[in-house]
């Protein structure tokens, strides 16, 4: 398959680079071409990886990882036009975090709207999946990391959607458990969830951890 | 121990309960001393439980917990007086839910702030301490309702304040599992939170659950 990454961050690297090793083709997308993180990113992972523009990993992609820091998701995406997202999978990985005041982040928001209902209410053709914004990159690709079980969350308005979405994160990064949290609106609570990971993560002085629901 | 319990609702109800039947004295604390709840709860429990304003509660009390809604916390405490407060032990379980459009809640603010600092600022001399607040009243006072290992979340400025704290949460409650996240500041990770867990609260479809952090 043919995979778009959005974004040159820690997360979009770790997903693109995941992505390449099971044998996928990815385009690892940014605001230039000539982005020296995805140049040079493409260059270390031989021929399958890709860098282009946001438009050309969103054309050429099958399914779309959204990797873009929270606060530039919106005006990237607009960069990238409906016509080429078309109705595609697009996973949502972001988190709206404003660190304008340092650590810890702050919401860009009071939790009454998330940035995966902002995405799909801008392209409302595109099948929004929130998923795997709740862990660090390493975690998200490689959940074996960390020993025992441990939960993923996913989210959105489109049943197969949501179930392709499983099926791929379980069969290209090995994840067990995936809890569906229901319609796209359980993203307010995926995406303020992250405030408290960063304090647990400050606490533990690491970001190799994970929560599992006990009921 | 006389204990004081500010707030009639659920999670105050619960907390008084349980700890008259641990054998403590309890003053409920209402806005007003005839508070219907706080009067009907206080003849329900014997001699050990009383009906009586917040700042009966808080003058009376040893050790305080704060289970006033979120968005009445700072008016109700300045009914109180500082001078009730003193230095004190003050559990705060209060989260800044906002509810004005139905549900799911938004946060009172965008996780810059948080209940328990703002309350440290208008009560310097409290001793404040963040707990409780991510989970359900009956599972708060009953950890054992959820079997097997989960967490228990605190945070303060004062370390003597936390390691007393967690050993009444231990003895009156029966919580195992307590992480510190470190200073007050980290209570806008746990207020946060919550909007997670009504989340996975509606997901579930009920509220009898707790999370482990697994690393």
């Amino acid at each position: 398959m043919t995979i778009g990454v959005l974004g040159t961050g820690m997360v979009g690297i770790a997903i693109a680079t995941k992505l390449v090793e099971r044998g996928h083709k990815v385009v690892l997308g940014a605001r230039s071409t000539s982005n020296p993180k995805a140049v040079e990113w493409a260059s270390s992972v031989g021929p399958k990886g890709i860098a282009g523009s946001f438009r050309d990993a969103a054309s050429l992609g099958e399914v779309i990882f959204n990797c873009i820091h929270g606060a530039g998701v919106l005006d990237s995406l607009h960069l990238v036009s409906a016509e080429a997202l078309g109705a595609k999978l697009l996973i949502d990985v972001s988190n709206p975090l404003d660190f304008s005041q340092g650590m810890p982040p702050s919401l860009l928001h009071k939790g009454d709207h998330s940035l995966a209902e902002a995405i799909q209410e801008a392209f409302p053709y595109v099948k929004v999946v929130k998923a795997l914004n709740t862990i660090t990159a390493g975690v998200m690709v490689e959940p074996g990391h960390i020993p025992g079980d441990h939960d993923l969350f996913i989210c959105g308005n489109d049943s197969d959607a949501k179930a392709q979405v499983s099926n791929h994160l379980q069969n290209w990064f090995g994840w067990k458990s995936i809890i569906d949290l229901g319609s796209l609106i359980a993203a307010r609570g995926m995406e303020a969830y992250v405030l408290f990971w960063v304090q647990v993560m400050l606490a533990k002085g690491n970001p190799n951890f994970n929560i599992k629901v006990v009921s």
